[in-house]
């Protein structure tokens, strides 16, 4: 910031802009393109590479309304696929402020790309070790009372590449960007199943998505019971396309490819089903050649979204050190910052919403001195969980493992402020 | 919903397959269109009237991944705007489900268009009875220690039309639409103020937008310093371009125009500034022929989105009469609903999150027994304010008053099922 350098209080309103504005008014010109004041020239300039505003916005009427609230020219998030129809999209954590994942900048995990499904014909099949097998319409999913939450899901392979490669040229978004936050609404699963009545053999239920890739898993009945939605809104509208629409199953806290998409059918069972989905993936080989399998719950992790690469640090001082955190097992209770690599740690501030199964932002202000530094972050959940140093990981877990990646991450600090990924 | 009819339990995968639906794959057309499994066609199709879908979609590859996770087709939510450079762009209210309003549907009031601001060239100046009269950069602002809320924003003059010109064809979108529901980030204003020195003689502040309109208005200083925000993200992402990109402020509470969009300058001041927008207008004209004047905070309000028109009620049963329900005064404590046109009432469950001058989702189950129905919602605050009746409203404001239309709604339900707006 900067003293106003005004030697007396401004009249207003146009005395208030200082003497490079008022070039800039005069010259009407913005950047060497002048604005006409109507949309087209400015919706043009949005796909150039370098968008232009007015040097003064208030000296030149705006731009009409349109059927939807667009973002600036000057801001792109976006999603980086890697794969086409079978990969992942990661989200640009180190984009978002506050806790809630923009629906078009939520993460995406296909197994057979995006389907397409016309909401009049969706239909959810309840049946197995059921008194009554049903089918649900949309329509009918909507009129069932609804319950809305916010919650996390995260991709159980989030992290592999940071783990397995990793490069200091890696964004937020390259290391964990398979995680993303939603107010989610949906009809509770145990309101289903207690008009179909779920048999007292049944233990487990078999879900599957109306994809291509039909992926297929078993999740416990209990887990169904207790806090699982079949979702139909997310953020307030309908579930995004590559989300799952008309809608997903959602299992807050458990492993993102259980929360299945295009959800339409659930079997109630009384063994696990043993899908291609929980054998030949999804399980978390061990350093000793055995594989954990069904580890549905996803630990407690943190990254630190800013600073990081690409950012610099434009000045020595005061810089807030912000993050998500998130846990599988209920609500974070406390971030502890380090900025010297992990000698020593101080306990962050929690910035609300501090929700159960949900990313919570957490942020350490801290003061540059203009020296090199690590900084890192550190969760611990409800259960007293601590999320594990890499060294701590790496014993236990291997160098093999393929999903639940939740080692502390190190950013690297230089001394002309650049930003780094270590580890 | 309806019995599977299945005899036996259906073979996995395919084997859940209904015969309409193998037919459809078999074909491999989609309505008379062949989707060739790449994105182009589906897309192409999303411009055309009518989104088709495959019959099957696990039978067919998915869509690619794109850079951002687009809408069904099958979903095409829309601001309805009023005017083109001054007027108002209306929420689709009846489409959304939970609490928050997607980014780009929150509604739009614009007085002299949607600034174009380059977030590099954008500046806060706080002068006035300032000990340190200072501008900040956008950076600046975003290295101060950071605040995340939910709340709502509702036009001073959202309900006018139903109030003035009700019609039985409006949508909930066209009654209320002016008002929605974000999570806002940003840095408090008495933060700020910590920085300049605001002096003890300033008792209000002057805001004034950076937009062609320099709307301004005069807010408390106590209001200031107690919950506003500068506020540079919504909903996770940077503030949408027609919500006041790169910054605006958030009085959470107050008559939404206050909340000054591309916010340029504070000038703390002694006395309200006058400004034409607290004056000329923003002031609410009442029966004897005077007009109350700072009238900021919106009083509790409530409609009900589900059922509303265009809706036709499909079956007699039960439905879920759902809405929102807000207050400027903190926390909505209760909803009723009258399905007899207010001769009995009933308390509504209110669905989470319940937060303080936020969108409160309420739902009454409602059996339906195929007469005709009057739905009404009445909101109660912490204040033990009660949102008053049409006839009370009409009594003490008049006729031909201008804002805070927050009287009870009335939706009719025919013996066919159509739902029409009353008042």
């Amino acid at each position: 910031m900067r003293r106003t350098g005004l030697d007396e209080t401004p009249a207003e309103p146009a005395g208030a802009m200082d003497r490079r504005r008022a070039v800039g008014v005069a010259a009407g010109l913005l950047g060497g393109v002048v604005l006409g004041g109507g949309a087209a020239g400015v919706l043009a300039q949005q796909t150039a590479a370098a968008p232009v505003a007015p040097e003064d916005a208030s000296t030149i009427p705006g731009l009409p309304s349109g059927a939807l609230g667009i973002r600036s020219p000057f801001e792109t998030p976006a999603l980086t696929p890697i794969g086409v129809t079978t990969g992942a999209s990661f989200s640009p954590l180190q984009s978002i402020s506050g806790t809630i994942t923009p629906s078009d900048l939520h993460f995406q995990r296909h197994h057979n790309g995006i389907a397409v499904i016309d909401p009049r014909r969706y239909s959810l099949t309840i049946h197995g070790l059921v008194d009554r097998p049903m089918v649900f319409s949309l329509e009918d999913l909507r009129r069932f009372p609804a319950v809305t939450r916010t919650c996390f899901i995260e991709c159980s392979g989030n992290g592999r590449s940071a783990y397995r490669t990793p490069k200091p040229t890696m964004t937020a978004q390259d290391v964990d960007g398979l995680t993303s936050n939603s107010e989610w609404t949906g009809v509770p699963v145990a309101t289903l199943f207690n008009e179909v009545g779920v048999q007292r053999t049944a233990k487990w239920i078999l879900a599957e998505g109306g994809d291509a890739s039909r992926l297929s898993r078993s999740i416990p009945l209990d887990k169904m019971l207790d806090d699982a939605l079949i979702a139909y809104a997310q953020n307030g509208e309908a579930v995004r396309m590559p989300n799952g629409y008309p809608a997903r199953l959602l299992l807050p806290g458990y492993e993102g490819n259980m929360n299945i998409k295009w959800i339409r059918r659930l079997k109630a069972i009384d063994q696990p089903n043993m899908s291609k989905d929980e054998t030949s993936k999804y399980t978390d080989p061990l350093p000793d050649g055995t594989a954990r399998q069904f580890s549905f719950i996803m630990d407690a992790k943190s990254i630190i979204t800013s600073p990081s690469y690409p950012t610099q640090l434009t000045s020595h001082g005061w810089w807030p050190v912000t993050g998500l955190a998130w846990t599988g097992r209920g609500k974070i209770t406390r971030v502890d910052v380090s900025t010297d690599g992990g000698r020593s740690w101080t306990q962050a501030e929690l910035v609300g919403p501090v929700l159960p199964m949900a990313h919570t932002r957490f942020r350490h202000m801290w003061q540059w001195d203009g020296t090199p530094a690590r900084l890192m972050s550190r969760a611990i959940d409800e259960t007293g969980y601590v999320q594990p140093t890499l060294e701590t990981f790496r014993r236990v877990r291997g160098a093999g493992t393929d999903y639940h990646f939740n080692s502390v991450r190190t950013w690297r600090v230089e001394q002309d402020g650049h930003v780094f990924f270590e580890a």
